[in-house]
């Protein structure tokens, strides 16, 4: 649904119908067709490079900080010693670039099923791809489900950045983000719902599910308390520790559906998922 | 520079070159011109009605709670008894709409310089408009500037709900926003800055300047805190307490540059300015 016309990219989406965010594009860097879906880069004028998968925004240079970071930090600060982390999804490496950011981490894994994704992002947004080349880092070209059964087990953490669009975030999708977090809720001990401005997402916001079998865990407070400096040497843009606990304070609206018992405070209750798988 | 066309309104500006937010359109329900401005108002197909000034989306229907509770519960529930209060522009009446959820307010004037804008919003927003029937309201067409100059001292807060576009938000405007503050701080002994998502504003995000000549009042923090209890009956749906603290709360790059001495706690530091005035 998502269209090029006038020199400007329009995303569209049944998911959010009638809503659309557009970037004005300055060259039309990649278009092709893996077995899995489009893939379109293109330069914009404003936001950096672009990354387009089956017409959704993926992720723009100048905004990839905020989702980037969140869905990495706020998990692994929650963790008390995370060594062996599993991203499934997330071929543009962004997500692998910041758990390595983090000196306790041995080895991280990127399951991403599609090759022509990695190899398109290692050409076009090499500040994200770039991680993909750490001695830490191992790729891993498969399906995230088949892996994970596979693996069971075998991680601290296991992060999903799974391509858009399901059901993300407060504005558009709330009946899905409150049906994912009751299964989770169902499955898991410890559960909590965050979320963060991304000016080139839908509706401006980006949610992340979290889920963990360890019932101690407090998604809202971070074991690791990061000061201003370890912010400045580990090279983070986005992240606090102030911003990890505001990210579970929801808007009475979003609260009243997600706690309606107990009280919005974004839960007790690590693998973590992007709202969006 | 915005525009309409195959059935979508969208949302262009200088301000933020090169991005776009758009929405569709149901029906045109008013396009005409004040003295001071183009007036644009129409039925959105998943927004709710739509208020569009100079071809800035001023608010819509379905999102409006953000910014309409953000801007008014923020700074009155910071004051320890707000009886007068002034809304500058706001001439939809939400703004007006908020304040008077508060039992302690006698009075609201509104002072809106464009006559055309309260009529054609009482015809199409009535949800908003209500709020100036309301025997509290006082609604005074005019220049608010002037309508300050005369009326020194007469309100214990005053809100500039000014229409867009100037410098609203930390991903698209910091560099405004730096300015505006630090303006603020060499004339008020306290000052603060919020933020809320708000989808249908550019990058998603609206931003709230705050500055009191009361040393004592941290905006942070709010006076009153408000109950469950009390945010259902005062008929709240997106404000609460926790949010407000939440919303002072900013990003890496934007507390380097908002608060780069004091460690970007949202601050101490109950005149109250829309980050766009």
């Amino acid at each position: 649904m998502s269209s090029i016309e006038n020199g400007w990219f329009r995303e569209m989406n049944d998911q959010w119908p009638g809503y659309s965010v557009g970037l004005k594009i300055e060259k039309i860097l990649f278009e092709g067709k893996s077995p899995y879906q489009d893939i379109l880069v293109f330069q914009s004028s404003t936001f950096g490079n672009v990354l387009v998968l089956d017409g959704c925004i993926q992720c723009t240079e100048r905004d990839e900080c905020c989702y980037q970071e969140m869905i990495a930090h706020l998990p692994i600060n929650c963790h008390p010693d995370p060594k062996q982390v599993l991203v499934v999804g997330g071929g543009d490496g962004g997500v692998v670039r910041e758990v390595l950011r983090h000196p306790g981490v041995d080895k991280v894994t990127l399951c991403e099923i599609d090759e022509k994704v990695i190899e398109v992002c290692k050409m076009y947004l090499p500040n994200m791809a770039v991680s993909m080349s750490d001695p830490r880092c191992h790729v891993h070209v498969g399906d995230g489900v088949q892996f994970m059964k596979e693996h069971k087990n075998c991680f601290d953490i296991i992060i999903t950045d799974a391509p858009d669009p399901i059901g993300e975030n407060l504005w558009l999708d709330l009946p899905i983000v409150e049906q994912l977090l009751y299964g989770c809720r169902s499955l898991f001990p410890s559960t909590g719902y965050a979320f963060a401005g991304m000016p080139t997402y839908a509706s401006g916001q980006i949610g992340f599910v979290m889920a963990s079998t360890n019932p101690d865990v407090t998604f809202n407070e971070p074991l690791r308390v990061l000061s201003d400096e370890e912010i400045a040497e580990m090279g983070l843009k986005f992240y606090n520790s102030d911003l990890h606990r505001a990210a579970f304070v929801l808007p009475q609206f979003a609260k009243k559906v997600l706690y309606p018992a107990v009280n919005g405070d974004g839960g007790k209750k690590t693998a973590v998922h992007d709202a969006d798988t």
